[in-house]
């Protein structure tokens, strides 16, 4: 069997999963494409050996040949088309951000919890990069004894001109307030966002920015985001705890030692440091909707909850004070 | 386009690749296999939705069902169907060795030679590694000028009982010889074999073994196997050249501090160390086969190389001292 | 010519340096010592050759065969003595803290500047410890842009039953703000103390802690203490500039493979970890006090500057957040 | 009470050692120096406070406010005033080579074992190295199995123009052979010296060389010299065991991430690597012959076997195979 995935949104990240599917996967074809731009539609169906070109997602996810439904389109539609998939019974996998605010998440889990199981997975793919999964393993071994703190560095060399404040938070930074729920197994409760000395690369750009989370049980979190740091893409992690700790290792695959230093590379981009990722949690998903077996990888409550403390993030940032954290009570499909 | 592919030998490591091809790689599909054990063979064909069990592997690759052909089978079994896949002018990916005797791999090279073009494509999954793959562009980068000497060290943490003198040579080190002519770009002339104080985990056994092996251009290659070394799978590599050294990394993806040391993992086998390369290899094989391009992986004439280093290897165990390395003159199609 | 040295109190810490300079360091001898436990001063001075037992700390001060005081008695008693030594006009080593209230912190300030000379020298060693003394040059050689967070992490495996409260910030952390003030060449201006979840180990001692401070650039600095960690004795310090980061490096000296890890040792304790930084504090004190110059190292100033960050501390750590810290203006003396 | 020693050799090393008794260590004082330039000797005395210049080592050795020697003039000297010192009774510390020939070394031993008494350190520093010894105390504890074999690398940036083939022995690797031995607890017995492919900054000169040598256990010991390999002074060194393997770490102090690169520094030179190793051999000297007991450090002993290595060293160099290695049987005293 070849599961039948229909893409909505072709752009750039569209065109990356249609080819993993394609062409690095197994178990799955395009079968149906669409995007707000109806001529990169029709080119990328042409590309491919059985794909139609929809005019819309509504009538993508309608059809009949598209088995399950992988939305890549601009943040604001994805409610819209996830709760069209929810509603057609069609697992779906959505790209980061679930959806662009507190209360489309909302009905997007309130929809999900009607139909009893868990249809979405959000494209939160660091869970499946093999460096965090050996933390994880590490931390739930309790080997280093329970977790206190955990430092996250998320580092860029450089951004787009049109990056702006909140993108720190609501684009970056998502992505350390995911891993770290998930590594921890707790949720937030609170969140601060301190603002260091400018990075002169950045204008007028507050960056860096230095967030302290507290979670449920009072481990504390401290996110920095450095998203003009010229040096390369450097993703770390440290996880304190009560007998030791757990970092994320440097990555350079060959040790230089060349013109007075031993040196490792460090990855130039997310491409580098996370491309595998990205085909785990894609391959992952196939084999899971193929077995038709429920999601267990970043569903919809993660999503819900990432909007959250993103949306708290934002508020810290203008206030300059600890904002508190409040979420619904989790449905138990989410257990 | 899905290449199809038949297996000839359906043992471990052929039920790998078949698991390879159906449920990680893309664009293949397995539509044929046998085995010295027909049973098996049927079973493997059972679990799979369009293979036949053929009874022998010249049936197979005669198969008009076939397009492309996996030998897995015994080595001493490799060069009759290797010869039979390029007389039937079907691409043959073959385990390595490519055959068991100089000779054998001599007929192989002369067959394909024949045909003007490259057909056979041989194991050496390393040369799909991403470390040795960033190892081989800094030496090509000239960044440490010209290679002087190459440390190799292949260690395992044990073998099993059968594990006997020549192994060492011809099943472990091979690999070292193989990824050493690629990363320098030239063959061996000569070998010396000198044998140190034996483990005690491997009783009788000649364990480890230091090999040292000269190019055409002078540069020294130092090959360790410690097979029974208990620590883990570990190989390394490192490059002395002119300006600096470059060596292959250390692999742990996570660093631990705990109980007064701070560490990283080592692979415990060649699963961890080289899943990724096997699943490559393949890849680019399968890409490369169905794009109609010739092979660019390791070939036929790669095969014989080794084969000939191994020979003069297991002599020099013997004779204790340096045993010269003589190679045909290499045909044009493998410039 | 040999510097004649005076050391008043001979517990743990005098009786080291006493040895320090009697049998590692050249230029110096011991020709006087003092303790409020006057049998024990007469026991350590009948192990010395030329050493006088004081029977009190301005008698050892005023003794003419005394060039220079070293302070090593109890906190509350070091504000009468380096006063004392500096009425003197001698030079004196006093260990940290310079005095235990901003005010004598103050009055020490005041009373060397009326001399218009340094005379004081504060025992922060880390200022002479090869790595931070390294980190210091790339920081100061601008090869990673302006600083603009540090993270220093403080850890011991474990502190003595009356380790309380106040202590990670007066005892344990003082020495993360003089390293911080000295790498960065800045004061500081703010403090905020968080409180994670308690390491079971510490039982009712609230530990770790983690401490925001900001400087007069607005570069950020956090200071982790975590004494109950078990590990080892971990000093960890990374510098985020524009460009890069720069960081204090793991200190093992060799790399074993043995059981599945590659590791390196973790320092015991201080003494592993800033042996050779006592040694050369107080050699470098004895050469400049020779040579009849001004002290270079910690001085007044530093000690004042630390007082006044640990009680911001303490306070911030009681009322929950954000302390202002406010110097006096520095005196010329010690620009 | 202070060691009166007097210097033989007052040229680059020489002086050196003067100025560390005189500066940095504790407990000895330079009052007689000598040298072949009779006005470099009156300089050099003419700087210290109690020191006579002599005009010949024979009357420094006879001179009776010297209590013990320091030899460093040059090699082909040191037997004369090593045997002299030994027939005064006098504690020498001699620079290496002990001596410059195998008879020279062998006179020495008798002359010593005479007496019944050790007299004779050698300056053998590694062994005062504190990576060295870390990796002694590794192999010494077991951890890693019996020893098999041993890499020993020493890497130099560059070497004067007068540099030639034998100095790569007899200097340079001179060091590797007696840290092996020590660290080993075995003596050679046979040598093979390889040339690989020759550096082009050396012109024409053979670098680097392999050499090979056997212990009597049959521990393999491989020793690497590349003398103009640029990138900086590096020297490493792996133990293979039973059961894994032990090395000297990398020893950058500051971990730099820029440009790309995660990196730390090498060495420039000795001085860097080995300071505080040359601190600690000398100190060590001054503290067992101040306390009257027998040097634990190496020995004549060690210096005559280190040349035996040596001289088969150069015979195999020139010969290009095995040259077998015989000592005499080692006399009681340096058991």
């Amino acid at each position: 069997m070849t599961l039948r995935v229909g893409v909505i949104g072709t752009g750039m990240i569209g065109q990356d999963h249609v080819r993993r599917i394609t062409e690095v996967l197994s178990g799955a074809e395009i079968t149906a494409v669409t995007d707000v731009n109806a001529d990169l539609a029709r080119q990328v169906a042409a590309g491919l050996r059985h794909a139609t070109a929809h005019a819309g997602g509504q009538d993508l996810i309608a059809d009949e040949r598209v088995d399950a439904v992988l939305v890549a389109s601009w943040g604001p539609t994805h409610e819209e088309y996830v709760l069209a998939s929810i509603a057609a019974g069609k697992p779906v996998f959505c790209e980061k951000p679930l959806a662009t605010t507190q209360l489309a998440c909302h009905n997007i889990v309130d929809a999900e919890v009607a139909t009893g199981h868990r249809l979405v997975q959000v494209g939160f793919m660091r869970r499946y990069d093999g460096a965090y999964r050996a933390l994880k393993r590490v931390i739930d071994s309790g080997t280093i004894g329970a977790p206190l703190m955990y430092y996250s560095g998320h580092r860029n060399p450089s951004v787009p001109a049109h990056y702006g404040a909140d993108m720190a938070i609501e684009d970056t930074a998502i992505h350390d307030f995911d891993v770290a729920r998930w590594l921890l197994g707790e949720e937030f409760t609170g969140i601060r966002v301190l603002a260091p000395k400018r990075n002169r690369h950045g204008s007028d750009l507050q960056d860096p920015l230095l967030m302290i989370l507290e979670t449920t049980s009072g481990v504390l979190v401290n996110v920095e985001t450095s998203v003009n740091i010229r040096y390369g893409y450097d993703i770390r992690g440290e996880v304190v705890g009560e007998d030791g700790t757990a970092a994320l290792a440097d990555r350079g695959q060959v040790v230089l030692r060349r013109g007075g230093t031993v040196s490792g590379a460090v990855p130039e981009d997310w491409r580098q440091r996370f491309l595998g990722a990205y085909d785990r949690e894609l391959q992952d998903w196939i084999d899971t909707v193929l077995a038709g077996r429920e999601a267990t990888g970043p569903g919809a409550w993660d999503g819900y909850a990432a909007q959250v403390v993103c949306d708290a993030g934002v508020q810290a940032l203008r206030r300059g004070d600890r904002v508190a954290i409040e979420l619904i009570e989790k449905p138990s499909i989410y257990a």
